[in-house]
């Protein structure tokens, strides 16, 4: 907990920096700044806590499941499981808890007072509601600027801490994986819970976020919100399938249930799919009750029913085609481990190429959700698409922290000496972890493009622009350098990776140098130096990145125009979903074709086994390494740049709508 | 020669193939399409007659070079680039005269005839050229399909051959590099050929007729060439310019002379950039001269001479970025080589990093130019500056050729025992040819880059669209899936190496296996049979990248519309000039981080000195090897991609704009 501890701190004033922006610039004279800061912190707050709560559960929760395991395997995911369970129930509602708040309070009270162009307070509900919304868009950006911490900064720390301790404690000093002498190892504990369970939680608390947010922005599109009392359905009916997605997810969880001796896979599956299912047919009894019945522009509740649907297809099938390209067995790692029998080389080729060939079925995904979900409820319908694919994060994101759980509990039966059969249940556990981690990460990656094609067309709405046309020099050059910031972005992230390592490798061999009996066992190391040396490497090199994402868009749309914007905007999604589907995919196949050659040995298509140890081997860990900053550290930190980048884009709409 | 011939077989089928397609498809009913597909033949056939010629050249310069250089290095040097000079100035001659040969056919007799919609001859002079400019698209679409071959075939051909003659010959059998007992040997020296020499050319011929024929389209957007006595200047100022341009490296060319002992850059840069400069000035002339005084939308002669010297400005200054981040001795290159030390992965993921990293300045220096010629002259002032840009591509493609011919003749040198002085020579031009490799790959990005944007320009103007908006879902999704297809493109291309190379190994193998003496030197290697593999694995593996870039716009023009093929334009053009630059100098960096390490050894940081043979350097030759299918393959492939996927697109788009 150190690191949260340090990184609270920091996290705190950079917040409060934010907010004071936020407010000092007083955004049309009328004071709504100052609440959009107050949206900003809390969006930020709850975030944090949700974070803070889920790491707190995922650490308990490791050695419960080491401890259920010894009475059976129904036992132990039940542990394990109830323990993503909570942290995924935290994220949705925190979120919506926080969403809806302050909608009320914005909506209900009188401290907003909307303003016409020439700062006079006007009354009527829809100026009202659209500058509530327009303030709420604060939390949006709050919840965003966590997640950047937790992804960016989390992923510099657990990589630098991962590789610091490898390379000096396992490979220099010869000591054992997570031996208590290795200084670093603490660091790199902790650095497993912050990037898997907080990194994750706040990426998704992001999306669910931005999600709602977008759709109900968009739902002022529709001229029956103008009538609060029987029209308000298009802008209220994004919370309430959140709600809905929340209540689904509890019910999923009771499906997660395994006997002895069956597959744990099974029960996640029947879970989560079992909560999608529910929130299909869910979802059109809502549209049904919700939806006004004119004002909508001909947009139906059987419309907005079948947008949300195609989200929720969409969703599953971009985690199943994750999933087939980073499993173990399935053709694509096999490829790799085949290529690591020429050599490194080789298995790094066919890395990259396979995470390039891995980014097809997902995009086209994408653009036909796009367009199926707007062909029949408009730019609403991709919002609202978004909100489908992500109501039922809870469970989601319950599925995916039990992994990095299951894993610890695994560590812990090794460590602690337990029976063999309980390392065997663990092991069943982990096994299932390693395939909802991937699942997870592709359903991430998802959620990130669509909740960034739901603030996109929020933005747009937002900042009064007619089109944004390609043909116009200023939106190509805002497409170009938008296209180029996710390199950059990935670039720094790397780079800091390296530095931040260098900087551990040189702090434990000091230690193993100058503390005596540290590698006899008779002295203790001095862990904290470690954690520090990570957290303030973190904290240090991620201004860099983070200014980037927030200050380009305001950069470039005071000085370039808000259709410059649009087009940066347009950019920075397509090429940073893009990198970051490449870089995910190859850094987890390049993980399991490592994984491969372990236990048995992998068995070529020429016959011979290669085992642990072999040339093969080696050459897939060196693919495995270079796959570690790709999947943990520059991969998922993309999901946050276009996200942010768009939110704030969304935050200074008003603005830039303003002056023009 | 031997791929020549039989490249060139398959080359000549299918330009029968497409140019039937393209006849058949009788656009509007005059037989226009007919017309269409004679461009596309004749378009064809003068890059593959510039192609063969640089390669015909290049080979008997390599011997000559070796003999100059017992003369001297002034000698060596006239040779050598006499050499690359008559490639160069093959390409645009035959480009320039090609063209212009046409536009007068086609404006100047009666063979082609103007109909209205309903299909009725139309006369007047505009018409006559409009009918006139669309057909010579054909030209342009004949020259990007040879690209094709030379970059994408070509690509494959020399690293499958690379592969096979490096990993069977030299590591396994431990034969000398270039060692005739070798059987892939042949193959490898003629792919250097092909990919080096002929992809080059067919790259930049590409890239010239397309800025040419962009510009020469928009031109039509000035009402002043309605009147073909006066103001014609918009359209036929292009053609003249890039004439000049040809003029102008001619004159360049007698300014490379070195003395003994001095420095053939100097020589080099002075012959390039003295003909950009005169260029420049002879630009301002040429429109001064030919710029029409009314009917310019108020365009000026300075407005377009400005856009024109801004284009050969980006080209300049991106050669430039470039040559730092590849070139020895700088911090980037210095940056690998310092990872190289703790290992394989760290080496790996430095070089990513970099490669990700120079995208920045690139496109930041693109977008610049795209906002700053359009500012002074609209869209056509985008498809001036790429022919700015392209104008003196005669003596840019001279000083590149130049490269591979030191780099051989240095090879036969050492291979015929010349004496030491005649080494020292030829070594030290190809060190030049190393740093004008690299300026010459980032001239070919940022010309492709902006000669797709004058095609799209053309395009969108053909295919009479207003505007292309980004919040449009089809729009969207045709961005998304436009920037998905480079990724989808190199990882086929970079499968096509390895499964090539895995052919050629057991090929190679085989030989040394089943033929009696042959590593004795009493019996000769079956080198046609290597070749014949290259060869045929190259034309295979080629059809089906080769067929989605031409699909690819056919399909999403005719079944989503113009505006998603637009957006699917401007996704592949900022997608594919991205990841072409991170693979070519990413790839380059990697080469010159191992080269760092041979002769007397690269001294780290802390003073150490590793040399050939140490693990840093063993860690140095995988970068390489990783990074020659990203240089040599994937990422000048993708130069092609984005051209030809607008070229097609601009033949169709009338077909596109009868159809709405």
């Amino acid at each position: 907990m150190a690191f949260l501890a340090a990184e609270y701190r920091y996290l705190a004033i950079f917040v409060v920096l934010i907010a004071g922006v936020l407010a000092a610039v007083n955004m049309s004279g009328e004071g709504r700044s100052w609440w959009i800061a107050v949206s900003f912190v809390i969006g930020a707050s709850a975030s944090a806590l949700a974070g803070f709560v889920g790491m707190r559960v995922a650490t308990d929760a490791n050695v419960r499941t080491t401890h259920a395991a010894k009475s059976g395997l129904s036992k132990a995911l039940d542990v394990a499981f109830s323990g993503g369970a909570v942290m995924g129930l935290t994220v949705v509602g925190l979120a919506l808890i926080g969403l809806a708040g302050l909608f009320l309070l914005y909506t209900k009270t009188a401290i907003i007072t909307p303003v016409d162009a020439s700062g006079n307070a006007v009354t009527g509900w829809l100026p009202k509601l659209q500058t509530a919304l327009n303030v709420i868009t604060g939390f949006s950006m709050g919840a965003s600027s966590i997640a950047l911490f937790a992804r960016v900064g989390g992923g510099i720390y657990t990589k630098a801490a991962d590789v610091g301790a490898d390379l000096v404690g396992k490979v220099e000093a010869g000591l054992p994986e997570d031996d208590p002498r290795n200084p670093a190892v603490i660091a790199d504990n902790v650095g497993d819970n912050v990037g898997d369970v907080a990194g994750m939680g706040a990426d998704l608390f992001e999306s669910y976020v931005g999600a709602i947010v977008g759709a109900m922005i968009l739902g002022l599109s529709f001229p029956s919100v103008a009538d609060e009392a029987i029209g308000m359905g298009p802008v209220l009916l994004p919370m309430v399938i959140a709600g809905c997605g929340i209540l689904a997810s509890i019910g999923g969880t009771f499906f997660v249930r395994t006997k002895e001796g069956g597959n744990p896979q099974h029960a996640l599956d029947l879970g989560a799919f079992g909560a999608a299912g529910v929130m299909a047919a869910v979802t059109f009894g809502l549209a049904k009750v919700m939806w006004p019945s004119t004002g909508t522009n001909g947009v139906t509740w059987i419309d907005v029913g079948i947008a949300t649907v195609i989200g929720l297809a969409v969703g599953v099938l971009i985690g199943m085609i994750t999933s087939y390209y980073c499993s173990m067995d399935k053709a694509p790692v096999n490829g790799i481990a085949e290529q690591s029998k020429t050599g490194t080389a080789t298995n790094i080729i066919a890395g990259l190429g396979l995470g390039m060939q891995s980014t097809a079925v997902p995009i086209l995904l994408i653009a036909a959700g796009v367009v199926g979900a707007a062909h029949f409820a408009g730019l609403y319908g991709v919002a609202i698409a978004a909100l489908g694919m992500l109501s039922t994060t809870g469970i989601q994101l319950a599925v995916d922290a039990y992994g990095p759980i299951a894993d610890n509990a695994g560590g812990i039966a090794e460590m602690s000496h337990q029976e063999p059969e309980v390392r065997e249940r663990t092991d069943k556990l982990d096994a299932v972890g390693n395939t909802t981690a991937a699942i997870g990460k592709g359903f991430a990656i998802g959620s990130a493009a669509m909740t960034a094609l739901a603030l996109f067309a929020a933005f747009t709405q937002q900042a009064g622009i007619d089109g944004i046309n390609i043909s116009e020099p200023m939106v190509m050059a805002g497409i170009f350098i938008g296209g180029m910031l996710p390199y950059l972005f990935s670039s720094l992230a790397m780079n800091a990776v390296g530095e931040a390592a260098m900087d551990m490798i040189e702090e434990v061999r000091r230690q193993f140098r100058e503390i005596d009996g540290l590698l006899e066992g008779t002295a203790a190391p001095d862990t904290a130096r470690c954690v520090d040396i990570s957290t303030k490497a973190a904290l240090r090199k991620m201004v860099l990145p983070g200014a980037m994402a927030i200050s380009a868009p305001v950069l470039v749309g005071f000085t370039m125009g808000p259709e410059a914007l649009g087009g940066l905007l347009a950019g920075v999604t397509v090429s940073g979903v893009l990198l970051a589907l490449f870089m995910s995919n190859a850094g987890g196949a390049w993980d399991n074709a490592k994984k491969s050659f372990e236990g048995g040995g992998y068995k070529m298509s020429d016959g011979e086994v290669h085992e642990k140890g072999s040339e093969a081997h080696k050459a897939a860990v060196v693919g495995d390494t270079v796959g570690d900053p790709f999947k943990d550290t520059a991969g998922p930190s993309l999901n946050i740049l276009v996200k942010l980048m768009s939110v704030v884009a969304l935050v200074i709409a008003p603005l830039l709508a303003a002056m023009n």
